[in-house]
């Protein structure tokens, strides 16, 4: 079994690499080894949702930092059993699946239907951890609290990034005219003309491919053209509601700190004996984002 | 149905955009609308596979600008049957599908067992339609007859570059240990580190759903860890073997005209009511590659 997966700096790279550490050359699996346990979190449980599917659950972390009303709203969605019994009725090859309420019939409770949206924010108080990797569709990219994300200095905004796992609340063609009744992930190459257009809410951290491998819907982008092929969603909860015993036990490596800064670096420029030429850069949204058993 | 999917020029973009054109703003399908016969040519039945599988057909566009000697070899093991009974046996998520001989046992007749890695060759002689935009992982990015790519004046060679549904060769930690025996597609971001460190033998241009869908394998690297788990290849087949009237009928977008440059503003700069933010720029993997029915 071939694999696809060193880095043998015989090499030259003429396109300029971002410094090599003086270090010794370390792997991903080297990085996490040598993490501290206070290099890991908890996801909070108010700020987590479980998705739960047939074929097993998915587990979404939310993003207060950057869409706080539409995470308040979605949380009350889901604890008024908005999406138990909803499906998911969009997969679009290489680009999103998306559930929800795709008839705009159900009731929204004490919910919001619609909300302004939160497509970006202010930068100020949010903590940024940069990468110095150039990007193509924003000036400055980086990590808040677990989330891919990009920030303008001229503009003083910041805002999350449309990376694979990233989940979005749908809309209409008004800026105001979503509010959580339908959500999408991300399923493909990161669709970053969404950045700044669309609120973003959360990110899968576990059960990616539970969504990932579903059939693509055979409609205009990725509909499914008939009821019965809709998935069901047997219903979301909210993890802080949902019995401790039967939360996901995970944990997710933090964002902020030199166990991830090593770990971008390991994944940068790739250290096992497979890699013939380091790339050199990073891509935020190839870099990982590790979870483990607690 | 929201959907995820204008561009109102009310907001401005600090980000400096790369030009917005004088000429009236134009969405994709009416670049694809106003192409004209020629800008749109038939695949190289030599140069096309049919992977079949119980699902359905998948097309494959082989590169022998960028790797002649693999596309022989695996042409020539398309030909003496080597494929057919074997199966796909890696789906890892985010990253691969993979098939072929995974263990390494069928006689691979008159063609290679290993060939010298192609990984990058000389920009020189190669028809390269640039694009402007910044990359990450590369001085300059483009498209070469339907592949994306990139090259480096420095060192005057060209790659193509790993987007979603191009196909690789697998192999071991030696640079010489692939061959065609096992083949790779991507299915998931861009994995740009495996740029010029494999490879690329083709793209998928129809079927990648078929592929992209399947359950992902529970083993290390998403490997299937039982044999039956494996989806079995029926066959492959070189189009130009195949009947006429069974061979897929289909045109591809030419990337050397001006309906393709026009395409990529109209994608860099979306001009459809949703869109509020024009990204400004884009990235080569988001460069669609457009068929159609012939």
């Amino acid at each position: 079994m071939k694999a696809i997966a060193s880095v043998a700096l015989a090499v030259l790279v003429s396109w300029p690499t971002l410094g090599l550490p003086a270090a010794p050359a370390r792997t991903m699996a080297d990085v996490l080894a040598a993490a501290k346990a206070d290099d890991w979190r908890e996801l909070d449980p108010n700020n987590t949702l479980y998705l739960e599917l047939a074929a097993g659950r998915v587990v979404i972390q939310l993003a207060p930092d950057f869409a706080p009303r539409h995470v308040d709203n979605i949380r009350l969605l889901v604890r008024e059993h908005f999406f138990d019994g909803l499906a998911i009725n969009r997969v679009q090859d290489n680009f999103v699946v998306q559930w929800g309420d795709a008839d705009g019939r159900k009731s929204v409770g004490t919910a919001k239907k619609t909300l302004p949206g939160e497509f970006t924010r202010s930068a100020a108080g949010l903590p940024f951890t940069p990468l110095p990797d150039p990007d193509t569709y924003a000036p400055q990219t980086g990590f808040v609290r677990g989330f891919p994300a990009a920030r303008d200095s001229a503009t003083g905004t910041a805002w999350a990034v449309h990376c694979y796992g990233v989940v979005g609340v749908g809309r209409d063609n008004a800026a105001d005219s979503g509010g959580g009744t339908e959500l999408y992930v991300v399923s493909g190459h990161a669709p970053r003309q969404l950045d700044r257009n669309i609120t973003v809410v959360g990110r899968v951290v576990a059960g990616m491919e539970l969504l990932a491998s579903l059939p693509r819907g055979s409609g205009a982008m990725g509909f499914y053209e008939k009821p019965q092929q809709r998935v069901p969603i047997t219903r979301i909860r909210v993890a802080a509601d949902v019995p401790e015993a039967e939360r996901a036990k995970l944990l997710v490596l933090r964002t902020d700190t030199s166990a991830f800064n090593d770990l971008i670096e390991s994944r940068r420029n790739r250290r096992d004996e497979w890699y013939k030429v380091p790339a050199g850069r990073i891509d935020v949204c190839n870099v990982p984002l590790p979870t483990k058993a607690k």
